[in-house]
């Protein structure tokens, strides 16, 4: 049974607890929260703590916290030289106080506390500073995910700035997308199937391969007649010019 | 019975002619193709025609073929006063031929022939200059899809703006990713699962109350970091920066 305290309460957190708790493999033995309001309804009120100096006895613990505070926390820690990682997908290893074995456990994902998530296809990101702390977190995280990585604090750098491309900015995009409906008086729930589906092809297809529109065809009639449609929307237009732009020069390169 | 005739035989054309061959509710009359070859073994041999003038009756004559063909094959059609709908989401009801009664079939989706389809979810937008026609297409189209939708040309045009941020370019910024993946070394499968539910959120949540990242919290410790980690790539570090300050202003309206 691996027995696993989390500091944090947020969106990261409140995913990890609820996947634990429902795990009969792992004991969530303890609940760190500054405010204990914060996890009411989300864990059992004997599991929370308000207090890092009543962290009881744990095989890991996992700070999910917000970036600027990992290191404050991990330094406040009141005990030494045992496995102690954090959960964020920007920070390195070395964030963490050296009092204690560092590690990260990175579940790669966007989460909102509103909308339940299957762990199982989350990716896992693991680090650690020795082999048996790396095992162990390996089959800790192979209980609640089937896609577990070891990733170091480099490449999880690169993974990062990826992930803001292929999720924040594609949001975004999302979000242009439903201003000009909304600007036109068109329902936004037209796009969603468009949506789905192109997030859906790239499980059978490369991105090159799934690239369409004006711009993979140089449809330089349909890219100014899209122009010209946004010619009072200064903000958009650079934006449509700059992905178009940058979609033509890649497929020079092919 | 709706009698329905295809003419063209790219990617529209051939889904259009699965859904309507496996429909019992729709006769697919006959499918035109310039080449014959481009149609063997998507529908049956007997239904073919490469000859214009050998069309036959049918309730309805779908056009999906180039953008840039459709006004010419309208005009070369040897009838007139019969429903012609074209199948484009760029192109204007009016670019048909007025010799015959002019209507849009437009299925909002993107197709690759490689891949099925669910043709239920796809939005199906139409567009006619009368009435009847436009009743006797609505239940045509309600026989394939769950989804129509009364759209005219000038709300199409916008649709097609809005479609192209949130396919053409979302898919861009996949490429994106896998290419920084791929520099890194990285497998670009630990990106799916987020990408997939970045897309997935959308049914859940509206596309600003979905925004998560840097940009969203005006984290210019992690923004700065990125931008330092693309300084050998000036255009993605371009679109990076685009997007960033994008996600800033559209916060500050809030």
């Amino acid at each position: 049974m691996a027995k696993v305290t989390i500091i944090g309460s947020g969106n990261v957190a409140h995913h990890l607890i609820r996947v634990f708790t429902e795990n009969s493999e792992v004991e969530l033995v303890q609940v760190f929260a500054r405010n204990r309001q914060s996890l009411s309804g989300v864990v059992a009120n004997e599991l929370i703590t308000d207090s890092l100096s009543e962290l009881k006895p744990a095989d890991v613990y996992l700070i999910s916290v917000t970036d600027d505070a990992i290191a404050e926390v991990s330094e406040k820690l009141p005990f030494s030289g045992k496995l102690v990682a954090h959960t964020s997908g920007t920070q390195p290893l070395k964030i963490l106080s050296d009092k204690n074995r560092r590690a990260v456990f990175y579940p790669l994902q966007t989460f909102s506390k509103e909308k339940k998530i299957n762990f199982k296809e989350i990716p896992i990101c693991l680090e650690s500073e020795n082999p048996q702390d790396f095992e162990f977190l390996k089959s800790l995280a192979k209980k609640i995910s089937d896609n577990v990585y070891d990733i170091n604090s480099e490449k999880r750098k690169a993974l990062h700035v990826a992930a803001v491309f292929v999720s924040n900015f594609v949001n975004h995009l999302y979000k242009i997308g439903s201003d000009i409906c909304e600007q036109n008086e068109l329902p936004f729930e037209v796009l969603k199937p468009l949506i789905v589906e192109v997030a859906d092809k790239i499980k059978y297809l490369n991105p090159s391969q799934a690239q369409t529109g004006p711009a993979k065809r140089k449809d330089f009639q349909v890219i100014d007649a899209h122009l010209a449609f946004l010619e009072n929307q200064p903000k958009l237009q650079y934006i449509y010019k700059t992905l178009t732009q940058s979609i033509i020069q890649e497929n020079e390169k092919l």
